[in-house]
């Protein structure tokens, strides 16, 4: 059987990119979202992350960055927190065919909220 | 600030529907497989996942089903098991301006994976 | 063959108590934080993580509250926010033989830890 | 505030070695569980499962196996796998003033069940 000949054939090559680097970008999310985390493990964790989250479908390209300066001014009483959102800087290069799609992961102060969105398409 | 207007005038009304849908599949699949299932909590299990990820930006419509007869033959000692891929049979609706995008998660035997993929677009 | 016999024979009662109520929490915590929640979900919500948990070996009772005041306060564009612990209040009894474990998570403002902790064994 | 005195003093040190590794297995399962995975990454995620669960209270040390030849055999469209307990053996080991607990997650056939445990206690 050829999945995408059977389950892919009314989108567009471009629309396959983005169908699955959002994919991705959710998933990332989801899963590592409530990770313990401190500036000691977070190398490791970005890594893991990107390693794990390139193995899925088209993806090209994981990169992880969680927000160091947040880590730092964690105070309390076990010295580490839970992975947020807003931690998360994270960019998703998946790839079909001839398209790539660029998407990003960011917190928007503005919004109050960690958005995904298409950065580019070549 | 008009988030669409700033961060999703790259791409169509179409794309920008099937990218809300994927990223809520792959939220949902990450956020809640691992959870213990049987078959006395897989309603509740079903609902709150629908009105969870019915949250999310441009989801009209999410529609849970975990496999009852997957847990009907689960025989372990403690008779529940960890909700997984196999189990799901899920359809995200995702609405932005006049495009609707039907996203599917199924578990496809020929494959031994459980695929996503887009339905169909109205 | 006799799991308890063969695996928990070097614990008393009142300890597997404590270690089965203590597994269900960290279970609990990690399995939901990151999932959509506002004051809409939050009640199915809480309900299925009960279910879900009690399914676990020896828990008798799982009671969650999720902080309405804190999704009353959320505004971002989106209308709601990644399920936290800063949020969750829960109960877990853990019952073994003759013992019960009554499990608390709650969030300690003086520690800035939401800190699982046993209540009382009867 | 000492936490240890305001909220642990109604049990033993042996009895806070035990809830608090047991806290950590519990967690560590329902965080990573349902990540992608295969021979490829195993080793990475491994490490950031450890680092990531040995920042929580009490514990000394955390090792994570994740079973190869269960990867190896891994036979589908895209050559990866989300991550279940049958695969995971996992020893925890948390300390509390004078006592060690060394908990075990381990895949028991017998029980069709990853079964989490006391070893020994030091």
């Amino acid at each position: 059987m050829d999945v995408n000949e059977q389950y892919f054939n009314n989108i567009s090559e471009r629309e396959r990119a983005i169908f699955e680097g959002a994919i991705t970008m959710g998933a990332l999310f989801h899963q590592f979202v409530g990770t313990p985390v401190n500036t000691e493990n977070a190398a490791t964790l970005e890594r893991s992350i990107k390693d794990a989250m390139e193995l899925q479908p088209c993806i090209k390209k994981v990169e992880v960055v969680i927000n160091k300066e947040i880590l730092e001014k964690v105070k309390n009483e076990y010295s580490y927190v839970s992975l947020t959102g807003d931690m998360l800087d994270v960019k998703v290069v998946a790839e079909y065919g001839d398209r790539k799609a660029f998407i990003r992961l960011r917190y928007i102060e503005d919004l109050n909220y960690p958005l995904m969105y298409v950065e580019r398409i070549e």
